[in-house]
């Protein structure tokens, strides 16, 4: 294929890849604030990055994007307080990821990824695939909403050697700092990265946000920590499992 | 007060609850099936009775009941598939749970919980309280969406002697027996519980469901380790611990 | 079988319900004041009450109630302004029942009854039966708007000696307290009972509501001349009546 | 004033309406069969012929009528299966006829009157003025949902000599035959009209209709018995009193 | 045919049109300022008219027109700020023309024809369509958003002997006058037109609406040079060229 | 500034931004087939780098760009009928853009562009503005529903030597091939373009579509006559206007 992305494909090397029963992988990420030193687009970036690392061993095109998604959440990306957090409401992004997957559908697409890289589009990402996909048994949609939820214990000691904070406060933080510095160093401002913490993380929410959830900085734990190296692993270790996890769950022919 | 159930209570009196900053909350739950041996309404029990044994110390009023849920998902509630699982589009859940909360914040309560018990109301029922709590600051709205998941370290050995095997799995399973044979042991058909397990439980979900990701039961672990006692031990941790969280949060006046 | 109650079944026993063209009943009320005397459950007591008192004889099943419904009106509810009367838009209403009716018909029943006891409820609940049972022929839903609106002459006349004021009228008032008298006599204050109108009792209807159109004490006439033998003849009359009607509509098998 | 019809002013005649403190009636009707003998229009064409009557007298405009209502139902219009009924789902009459009350408040409007005749738009229209007229306290909407049934003794006797039916069997039957005879003659197949009955007239209703509700003319009852005398005795009496309503509720200008 | 207006015909003459093959069409207008000397009707007027006038040529019968269009843009209507102004959003004139169509489909109509006039109204027509003709290949439904478009040659120049400004700013200028005095000159305050024209008519709109994109008197340009002869110019035209293009794609029945 | 690529900013990067009074401008484009020798991102490309080339000198950042627009329409784009033609429904993309604009605003940008590149967005993305910038005074959005629309008397002749067909058959043509040259060159499959045209081009149009109004290769006109030279001609006429168009518009501070 000339290129795995769908966008950049004619419509007639769609209808081959369609024929082909190549699939497609539709990227959900997030326009939100990832503390002093990593781009909005984090993760939208992770996303799409993961996409095109799986779509040629998978047989997958990549879709455009889902840039937006739902609403920051204080104890998993800061809230919806900070300047260019830039979300959806809940009903919205379930209408925007039916609709783009219904179309994908209804091209004849058998195989059907969802993937999510941002806490806060769980269940909406999963409604809009049910609703898309219902009353239909002729293809199939997975849906990732945690694609770095699975990782090896080996990656996880090298990545928390302090222990892990669990996944909602690795936000902008080691996890996600060593990601973009392996991918995209030139998008990662280092010298302002900094370690913070919220003065309280309560197992449950509070809406308006009380000042007490949110780390002045926007950064949910430790982004100091984050490296390169560490970076490369878990990649490598998120691309294989979501790789065999779709080649497991939705074969390619042949 | 003469009772705490907010629908009991006539008008007057509310308007008195009101005055006295008493809050309120209201219990999320589900009415979707639980194995060959627990009701269909497994969840709202739950989550009425904690909202029960909260109102007092807490001093809160409980609302009805929002009985229905979204969706069943195949792994944390066996899907849609069996009958009697009476499930609610995303956004109906998202709609429902907003006016009402609106409505609440309307009387002038200022100490609002949400307390859900299903896995799959995450995300909606938060939704609905930053729409109804949005442009005013007088109130709070507490999201409470998993309180079961920060039990101790002592019920949690007690409760999984083998191992826990992660929350989506506690579907019908100990834990939920055990809850309900210590507060409505009649409501269980303890011969008929069984031990069971999906062929394969991925980390990913699918859609349509397919047939492997289901238990035959709906039982998604082992549901005759449940005993009273376990129920005991982990209803007064889960109490102890959303009461607690309330008076933090939300402390009453006086 | 074991319990009427939907929600207290395991799903195999659900299906061996449809199986057995068992029908199933969905009680709707809603949260609102009636009175200093009688709770704001009033609505959703009378509408689940009936449909349990039904359940046996016309072989029905009752799905949790909804227990929140469309907003009270000045002239039959009081209106909006007393603390606790907590309503839902219309367009939450009809996809609230539509969904839940969907899902009832998606199990298999074939006999559907939708029981309303709320003035307001009207044509909503129609509007939710019609979306959720169109385009299938199996399956019959009937709907009840008002179940109390054909009570035989001598119970009117033993109801209402001084004459009938319109069943808009009849709120907290002379029907509804002599049913809670016979039914839950302990859920009523009946010293705080009173007689009360409005100043004024248009035939038309006013936003925002003119503070002349709600009585002070939202008893809307006579809450003072309930007795509970008024309340058996009055319950006696409708259960013989919503009974034979469903007999009627919906034949049980065999 | 030129015209009492607000589509055939210009916008500064509008802007003196209202300076003027001038009100302005919306009428609400159906496209809906009415029998062998009066046209699809029937409701519209009352609805706007009362608006017209009582514009001069109580210093309304009357805004261009809403010519279609929401879904027929079988026990007071027939139902959907005859040909030409042209029906709306409930939220769009709703979001309708809220849009039209809104842009009228914004105009400055402070007299509004939503006049509607169609049993089945009840409660909907309410809605769509709640919804207009929330969260604003300088103009007051009246809603009149049933302009007929407030008929003096005298004009009910003239009217239904063998005694009276109810309002919702009353389609296309002695009043509106009457009615249209007086207003519109011409308009009337007189010579096709006759008088039917369902085979049943339940006090509640079932979805889908079973066709022993539908009579097979569309008419309800008694067309036969219609004359333009007594349409000019009932016009006589409505008008009288949706004028004098409007005169007490919304007391015009000086 | 008795009529060409369905509103008028009765339900057994509905059923004989739709066997006879006979089509239908839905005018769209809207009810927008024309400035002082045109009635804010204009564009239902025309839309109304021209249905009509091509009826009887095309075997059509005119549904009843939609009187309320999409918020009038300031470059195309003047905006939305003059008094009598009254508009839809677009979601809601999509719901009611999908509505509208739905059922005039679900009737047996199969020459289908949507008649709009007034810019603002493109689109959001089509989308109705859209949605109302989808799953279904018996019936095909022309959408007609600028019927005035295609003037011939001499036309255009007997209009617009000074040049062509564009049809945007053709809002209560030469053509519309002219239509007017053609159609209904006792509608039109002839004394009151004046020519005008906004400050700026740049490419691009603006939100909230600047002032200088806005004429003082709503009339977009040259209104005094409207004449009657003009317009039976042009409707002759219009209507020669509406009539034809149903006739080609819709040919009636024979 | 450090990029004008607001997705690659960090959240204090994009306070300064606003504090100093920059704008922020919002690409809307489409995912729909461009003939057999244009990526389906054409629109998408266009808006981007349109809104990328504006950025500096106008004084803006890019928000992420919406990649999907309104269905494609036959005699504007070929249609929904081609592989990969990805769309959404009018009122997904309403919402969405509302959505995105809405959060924009909140961050405090008072200078708002949205350029859309897809004939079909229009009017529902000034739909999304009006209701994004409604109620508030402090910001003004700017939309550009055609950027294309107006170039220079001299590009439209080097452009269309043989006459110019209208901008909606400007699908994949002369004008877009062009400018794919001169910006993306390796994106375009120069030896697959051709010449068509759709056996019909009415100016109305039909749904569903007739295969008549759509030409095989889903070319609108003469994809063959693009050269890189005619596009960069183009391409310095719309950069020239669209910049021009904020400065005078949205003039930056100082």
């Amino acid at each position: 294929m000339r290129t795995r992305d769908l966008a950049r494909l004619t419509w007639p090397e769609v209808r081959e890849a369609v024929d082909a029963r190549t699939g497609v992988v539709l990227p959900v990420g997030a326009t939100e604030q990832h503390g002093p030193h990593l781009p909005l687009a984090t993760d939208s970036i992770f996303a799409t990055d993961l996409a095109r690392a799986v779509a040629e061993p998978a047989d997958l095109v990549v879709a455009p994007t889902l840039s937006y998604g739902y609403r920051s959440r204080p104890l998993s990306g800061g809230g919806q307080g900070f300047a260019g957090t830039t979300s959806l409401r809940g009903a919205t992004l379930v209408a925007l990821a039916e609709d783009v997957l219904r179309e994908l559908l209804r091209h004849g697409f058998e195989r059907v990824v969802v993937l999510s890289w941002h806490y806060e589009n769980q269940n909406f990402v999963y409604e809009a695939a049910y609703l898309a996909a219902a009353g239909q048994e002729r293809a199939r949609v997975m849906v990732m909403e945690a694609p770095f939820a699975e990782l090896s214990e080996s990656t996880m000691e090298a990545l928390f050697p302090d222990g892990f904070p669990g996944w909602a406060t690795e936000h902008a933080s080691i996890m996600e700092t060593s990601l973009m510095l392996h991918l995209h160093p030139e998008a990662v401002l280092l010298d302002r990265a900094v370690d913070d913490r919220s003065a309280r993380t309560p197992w449950w929410d509070v809406v308006p946000t009380p000042p007490d959830l949110v780390p002045a900085s926007g950064t949910l734990w430790k982004a100091t920590q984050g490296t390169a190296d560490k970076g490369r692993l878990v990649w490598e270790d998120i691309v294989g499992q979501v790789t065999a996890a779709v080649l497991e769950e939705l074969p390619p022919a042949g």
